[in-house]
């Protein structure tokens, strides 16, 4: 399944992607619930909660959608008609991984790291699909790393390579926006890392079962129309089991949390001239089968305070 | 006032803490609530929400307890008899200052930085008072830090300096536990400061009106009962309301977002032999108006698979 949080009648929503229709599942159990047979749940009011319940959520999302959701589709929204939000807007960790495609390591003549580089998000960065990254006031050197995400199904700690699998409940993609010059002159990223809306997500979460391999899809970034980033998951140096099982050494993982595993060569300060986004620009990142997250550059202008 | 959040009967309650009495301050709010006359409000289930709503829940809980504080004050717990939790479990973040102390500077003969060194710890960090902090399996060098933490208040984007107390709540302490082993073999310091247990935060937030002057404040961390760490809030180099300021020009602060502002000389890494924590270990600090937040030591012993 194909998950999104999106906005109708000023509410956030749960919905389906469904041939490019989006079923609105909290009204389609409103209008079944008493059709479907499962185990009584209070249905989730967000994508979180239904993460967090996801073993119980999911088979009755599916069966409602299986027993009802051709019959809705012709009533449903499409994609381009709805305000569609970050899936998750609240994760208690937006863990990053720095330097992780092979491909990147040889293009900037850097060796491999031995270990993941592990640096972080708050969730006041998060932003959607379509909405704008602001160019701060203070940044002069704003970039973009396309990456695919691993979204947490269950909480993890101590875990094994062998059992990540089953602590994973789906993909999204992250544009890691990145204030080079804060990042740098700071040392540690934070700052640099986690300006609003420096972590544009989604649009759909993709559960796992729609993900033959995320060792094998490919990967990039459009920058105007142009091809900036152009890569395949393949290239991980860290693979995703290895990450999580990694993390959850130190951290407890929770549902919901958000590891963005880096990004492929081809960053705005990795090119000569250097390339900064500017107002105005529209930046897609597109990961095969996981899909298309598009947001516009908004310089921030600072006028009289409200 | 000095807030905190403790466990009574399997629940968590939000306290204040009146001559070393718990006042239950929602047991309170139900006996009393007809008496007071304030706008109606729906009462806060825990500290993080009062935060949010303190422009009406504080003048409230102040005319509660002024009027009724004193008859309950007999039946109510003394601090030894109940469970003290962290009083918020879930910030969005946890931003911490690096090498923010003059005479920490002095001892380690760095030049002071130009700029705030910010780095994050995750919420899966947070442990309250007389909770254990946890010697991961993966680490052979944890340490400890004593910090003033400034709780914000309201929501705050690009303030000025001059206008950060208004977007303050209150203060308290954290100890900024570390992996020394593996901040500085990671370079980025998010993983070595965030294993869980790393930030035990408490035990209670005292409002701001209750501290003159938070730049001259005693600071100190015994380390079972020896003093470790001793110095004065007057040494911080980046004060409080610059560091606000400075933070808000990227990042909107919300209410219950802890800002942890540094730490003064006498860690275990800057000693000759070096101090790590150990199994059994107890580690207090204190800091003048503010309180006492103490903690245990023990090293995680990993079994069999529950």
């Amino acid at each position: 399944m194909r998950l999104i949080s999106f906005r109708n009648q000023s509410k956030t929503r749960i919905g389906v992607i469904k041939e490019d229709k989006i079923l609105d599942v909290q009204a389609l159990h409103e209008k079944y619930k008493n059709q479907i047979s499962v185990d009584s749940f209070e249905f989730p009011t967000d994508l979180k909660q239904l993460i967090e319940m996801n073993e119980k959520s999911i088979p009755y999302v599916e069966q409602l959608i299986e027993s009802h959701g051709r019959e809705n589709l012709d009533h449903s929204f499409s994609l381009s008609e709805v305000e569609i939000m970050a899936p998750i807007s609240q994760p208690e960790k937006i863990i990053c991984v720095g330097l992780n495609y092979l491909d990147h390591c040889k293009e900037t003549g850097l060796e491999p790291p031995l270990s993941p580089v592990i640096f972080s998000k708050y969730a006041n960065a998060i932003i959607g699909e379509k909405e704008a990254i602001e160019i701060p006031v203070n940044s002069e050197q704003v970039d973009f790393e396309a990456e695919l995400v691993v979204v947490i199904g269950k909480e993890a700690k101590r875990i094994t390579e062998e059992e990540a699998a089953e602590y994973i409940f789906g993909y999204t993609i992250m544009n890691d926006v990145s204030a080079r010059d804060h990042q740098f002159s700071d040392g540690q990223w934070t700052r640099g890392k986690s300006a609003d809306t420096f972590a544009p997500i989604g649009p759909a979460i993709v559960t796992k079962g729609q993900v033959v391999d995320p060792h094998n899809l490919d990967i990039s970034l459009k920058l105007n129309g142009e091809v900036m980033q152009q890569s395949n998951t393949k290239n991980l140096i860290f693979r995703i089991p290895y990450i999580v099982s990694y993390l959850s050494q130190s951290m407890t993982l929770k549902p919901g949390d958000l590891i963005a595993t880096g990004t492929p060569p081809g960053v705005g300060m990795g090119r000569e001239p250097k390339v900064w986004l500017k107002d105005g620009d529209r930046v897609s990142i597109t990961i095969e089968n996981i899909g298309t997250l598009s947001n516009t550059v908004e310089k921030v202008r600072v006028t009289q305070k409200t």
